[in-house]
């Protein structure tokens, strides 16, 4: 049974260094080839918080300091972290793949995500992004550059920038063309480089589009029949860490609505990816969402473990 | 008359910082979907000399600063040299392409070259890379991180990289698949990245691919018709600054290599290229090399200038 799936890989699982990373992408590359070994089209997304935040950093320090190299905007740091995963991801991938004899291609794709320049998150950044600033420090900055920065956790000041919605990904056509050649995709990185429509032209802006409503938009696109967010658990529970704890297998659109009204889901942790993956089981019937494990995507597919959200 | 070309573009043409390359890029389209528009199939390849050389700087400067990120290994730094590129570079070209109404999509791939472990350049590391430093510092760098530094042009050392052939492109199947569907393929960034092969692996090595070698051997994988190396003037000269200077049209093999070995073209500059030009033609019957500028490579496809080298 052949099913076309979209995978949105965290890029916390990626690790905070080159060497880490290339040996995370090693166990990441296993389960994938798992899904491909058993006949299905796989097509993979991935976050990279650390990554860009460790990019933005280094071009920042590096800027201000007498190397005196350019600043470097956002966006452009955000297609940096895509050569840089993506170097080491389908490397990993291509060498598992031929370790099982498999002779399929892999490659990553250097991918603009359009976002609606009039979306209301550009009114209210969110999302924090690089390092810890002193009170002083983040005046200044907020006055030299125009950034928004806010309090965070106690921890200091940080940049923050809107997060919006993904609206369509500029290079869907080459994903689709590189998919149906039986060729393995990795795309929309980091939620993709987030740009919008200016007359014929894309620009980047300072932004980071969630990666799972990237890979959820990605996957209406490419119309796949699984959406599977990966996450830390096998399953989604409700009333999670109480004596009625209990794990979800499958769940309807109108049940995981109930369960998000009643707040059984952590805002900016199990929230965001349960919102994701009732918006692409709702987008048209038959597509379903899972969210589970890495480990677990294989068994998942078969029905054994995680949570399967469908239009039923 | 359509044919298969494969275009070689500098990476000086690229500018050194995002505002610059945003503004060059546009410049580089128009000439780019000239070809394109004409009806040939065009894959782009680039160099990345100093934008992986303002990469590294970062990066190194930024590790060895407060802020502590990772230290960076060279064929990482190349890998986020072919996003930043890619980014601006797709974006330009498809711009371009709306602009004249042409429906084609355009992407970059995250490109592996691999090399071969053995080749002799490893013993004879050549290629600077990065940063001037004094002969304390310089002496400290290969004492603690095995960097081969020499002494360059009176300015100061810099470490030295080695600079192989290429052998195979990892993701050339990609590459094929997406150019056989009519799009635009921005491909082999910086000559690509440089890997060796270990078992079923690929390992990155800290070595820089002449990007018109990669792009030669690019061109024998996607059996192109045309080899276009981009330089700075027309068509390549004999005598050159000489009184008996001679501008060259089309040339035999032999004619190219007789003219190599009485010492017309530098080193360093016009007799890498001229050298990337025999070896693509030499490699099958009908196969042309054409040396031009970017303003005229339309013309050059159509006999009208340009330096075309081919086995008569």
């Amino acid at each position: 049974m052949k099913n076309k799936i979209v995978v949105a890989l965290g890029g916390n699982a990626l690790g905070n260094n080159p060497q880490e990373q290339l040996e995370l992408v090693k166990q990441t590359a296993k389960p994938i080839v798992d899904l491909v070994e058993a006949g299905n089209e796989v097509i993979l997304a991935h976050g990279n918080g650390p990554q860009v935040g460790m990019i933005n950093l280094a071009m920042e320090t590096s800027s201000e300091s007498e190397a005196n190299t350019p600043e470097m905007p956002f966006p452009e740091c955000g297609a940096m972290s895509q050569g840089y995963i993506g170097f080491h991801l389908q490397n990993a991938i291509r060498e598992e793949l031929k370790n099982r004899n498999i002779n399929k291609s892999v490659a990553s794709i250097v991918t603009q995500v359009i976002v609606d320049k009039d979306d209301q998150a550009f009114t209210n950044p969110t999302k924090p992004i690089g390092a810890f600033y002193s009170k002083e420090e983040a005046d200044k900055l907020a006055e030299a550059k125009g950034y928004t920065m806010v309090e965070d956790s106690g921890r200091g000041y940080r940049r923050v920038v809107p997060s919006p919605m993904p609206v369509d990904v500029a290079e869907i056509e080459t994903v689709k063309t590189l998919a149906d050649a039986g060729q393995i995709v990795i795309t929309v990185g980091g939620g993709g480089i987030p740009v919008v429509a200016e007359g014929n032209a894309l620009v980047g802006v300072p932004a980071v589009i969630d990666k799972d409503n990237a890979s959820g938009k990605l996957a209406e696109l490419v119309d796949a029949d699984y959406l599977i967010i990966l996450t830390a658990v096998d399953k989604v529970a409700i009333n999670f860490g109480e004596p009625n704890e209990e794990w979800l297998s499958e769940i309807s659109i109108e049940q995981a609505k109930q369960y998000m009204g009643e707040g059984h889901f952590a805002p900016g942790s199990m929230l965001p990816k349960v919102e994701a993956a009732v918006k692409f089981a709702a987008s048209k019937a038959g597509r379903k969402s899972l969210i589970t494990s890495l480990e677990k995507a294989s068994d998942g597919i078969n029905g054994l473990t995680g949570t399967v959200i469908v239009d039923k």
